[in-house]
């Protein structure tokens, strides 16, 4: 039976993270992965979505200008943007595994199953260790309506070779509009259900409905307070019912949350705890055997289930595993909706927000006119400020093109606390997006 | 005669800046404009440029995805561009002027001239101040060679009605590649010509010769070492003489330097001193006579001419006009070529790096391999980091789509001292350029 300082069970970023950083302390580790070395965000996740999304990004850029330089708007050749997206993910696992190998961190293939709190059991192999790390991250969750075996999710989306004439998303989360936004600029007519009447939960409701209304624009139709009932396969496509509601589609995707991989880890060998919602930690993320640890998606934690944030646990984790004592204390995290026109928000969450609605105040700016986005023509841009009653801003959502570059400075600004007179005698490239952040902070 | 607090000579960004900071400490000012409100910048300048390159970048987008999700490339209509460009800056003069007068600022339009130290005369008019601004700006240097009457300027370029099929540059700074890129994507056969070897002075060689590059491949042709000694109008269009070189051409725009705005302004009535590169300040921007300063383009200084620069030595002047003691001590000032693919420093000068070269070593990383970059396939985007002997970053150069946001990042990072440990301890929107940062400093 192989021994090791340290198992990581998991091969996606928060493993990875770890697993070098554990190596690098001349520990020997050993990762084991049950599915795609590299894990949900560079297979099915964050990477090939953006890449899918450059050229949503391209075609907005240009149908914004329409009729203020271009005329008409050019399509999206499907299968050369998918063979884009696969020349990057299909090297990813065997890259992934070859970097663990190249630096001498052992890796095994097939499900772990512990055996008991020291032991494992992976593809007829048992592999003890003194510590473990467990990064096996989440799926997509199953919708239990009947005729479920019709359902795609996520990962069958961003593996399309042809993309249907008809899509509908079930679910309202960001992963749903986003790949929402991806099919509608490829040309299909896309629907989006929602079990409820909020959309994009844990982003401000006004900016959130301004994506929502931007969307319709674009020709996406939502239907909200539907809560679908049954799948049905029919000639061509299927049909979706729910009460008083029918709708035909080619594909229907699920988005509708996702669950912990743990059930098959057989964690009750090991004494570990943990919910539906995944491995129950403490502050050191450990969980109630001392010497097995958690981190990322598969935690049984509020904060967003998000690659850097994987990434960051993982560091700390490394640490925690020396006997470091401070418990783990999060910066703040950014959340994005990628697309044409993205949502941003840093700051405290839109839940501790409403818990203390009285103590805020904001201030909401249309920003179509400010050169930054006029020259864009992105006549939709909007910046929403939320002041405590010292008027300090303690969160920020943005909706346009450029959001995600925005917050990035506002994360930048908040974190190392830079001050309105300090931007102001700051100089930033003109004009960029930075060159207004003095009118904002 | 009219007497204020303050006189402000010109109504560019430093006076507006100027007079509304001294309005605001119930002064009473007045500006003097001898040609459009707003001055350089929104009318001719940075604005209109970058609106025309909004289109520039959109079909950019495009195109480096042909045969990953697009074929072929979308036209820009000259036409329509333009329309959008100046429905931007029709409004400029009228604007600016209209918001001095709700702030109860005077406007006085025409050549300022300095009757004595104390006194100005405008379109008849004679005004007198306690303190003065000159802040006049800079225009488009003239080429002392046969048939200039022939040649154009950046302010012709910004405002053609038709782009014409061949067009020549003379100068290779940064408007004159800013220009040369926006004729190319417009469809012109573009020629650069340039008196030395060197072009792009202030930017990394190294770097600078990545973008040469890119433009050529985009169809622009370099004449380094060339002379221009003749023009002459043929039919069609012109023809440029060096020694040993001809060439034929539809327009040629001159962009080899700029000169202040100082001769109009009779400046040895008011005994201020001058040179042929500008007002003469101290580290005050006070001039020799005490009561009169100077600010932004119209500056002798070795500092960037740019309008930011203006706008902040413009804050710092309101201040001295008040009798502030502090000498003026100027942030990082980043520079920048937009273009499809940007070219952006900061830090440390070329010419302050290359007085100590033995001081320095450097590194340059190719990105386009990395995922931000694969992903809009930037396959030629470079960073280069400049170290001193404490291995302290002090310059960095960007070669890249994004260079103008990452420059940004940078330029806060450098300003604020935020450390590798910080940056690896902040969270940043993934997958974005700003989620590569800690892999730089």
């Amino acid at each position: 039976m192989k021994n090791y300082d340290a198992i990581v069970i998991g091969g996606g970023p928060g493993g990875i993270a770890a697993a070098y950083a554990l190596q690098e302390q001349n520990k020997s580790v050993a990762v084991i992965e049950a599915d795609l070395w590299g894990g949900t965000c560079p297979n099915r996740g964050c990477d090939p979505k953006k890449i899918l999304m450059s050229a949503v990004e391209a075609k907005s850029r240009i149908e914004k200008l329409n009729g203020k330089g271009f005329n008409g708007s050019p399509t999206i050749q499907w299968d050369e943007l998918m063979a884009f997206k696969r020349f990057y993910t299909d090297s990813v696992p065997s890259n992934t595994k070859k970097g663990f190998e190249d630096a001498e961190i052992d890796t095994f293939e097939g499900q772990a199953e512990f055996i008991d709190a020291n032991t494992i059991k992976v593809a007829d192999e048992q592999l003890s260790a003194k510590q473990f790390l467990i990064a096996t991250g989440q799926r997509p969750a199953i919708l239990p309506v009947e005729g479920q075996e019709y359902l795609q999710t996520s990962t069958d989306f961003l593996n399309l070779d042809k993309m249907p004439e008809r899509i509908t998303f079930i679910g309202a989360g960001y992963i749903a509009f986003e790949l929402a936004t991806i099919a509608n600029a490829a040309g299909a007519d896309v629907h989006i259900i929602q079990h409820n009447d909020q959309p994009l939960k844990g982003f401000d409701k006004e900016l959130a409905m301004d994506l929502v209304d931007h969307l319709k624009n674009k020709g996406i139709t939502f239907h909200l307070n539907i809560d679908i009932a049954k799948v049905e396969a029919v000639e061509p496509g299927y049909c979706l019912s729910a009460e008083n509601f029918e709708l035909s589609t080619d594909m229907v995707v699920v988005a509708a949350g996702r669950v912990p991989n743990i059930e098959s880890l057989k964690l009750d060998n090991a004494g570990v705890n943990y919910s539906k919602r995944g491995i129950i930690v403490d502050d050191y993320l450990r969980t109630n055997q001392a010497h097995i640890f958690a981190c990322g998606d598969v935690l049984d934690k509020s904060h967003p289930k998000l690659t850097p944030v994987s990434g960051f646990e993982a560091s700390y984790v490394v640490k925690a595993m020396n006997g470091d004592t401070e418990p783990i204390h999060y910066p703040q995290i950014p959340s994005l909706v990628f697309g044409d026109q993205k949502l941003a928000r840093v700051g405290l969450s839109e839940k501790e927000l409403s818990e203390n609605a009285q103590k805020y105040h904001s201030k909401t700016i249309e920003l179509g006119s400010w050169f930054t986005y006029f020259r864009i023509n992105d006549q939709e841009a909007k910046i929403k400020l939320v002041y405590d009653e010292n008027q300090k801003i303690v969160a920020i959502t943005c909706f346009s093109e450029l959001a995600d570059e925005l917050i990035n400075y506002f994360n930048l600004i908040l974190e190392k606390k830079v001050s309105h007179e300090e931007l102001t005698d700051f100089i930033f490239a003109y004009p960029t997006p930075a060159s207004d952040l003095e009118y904002f902070i």
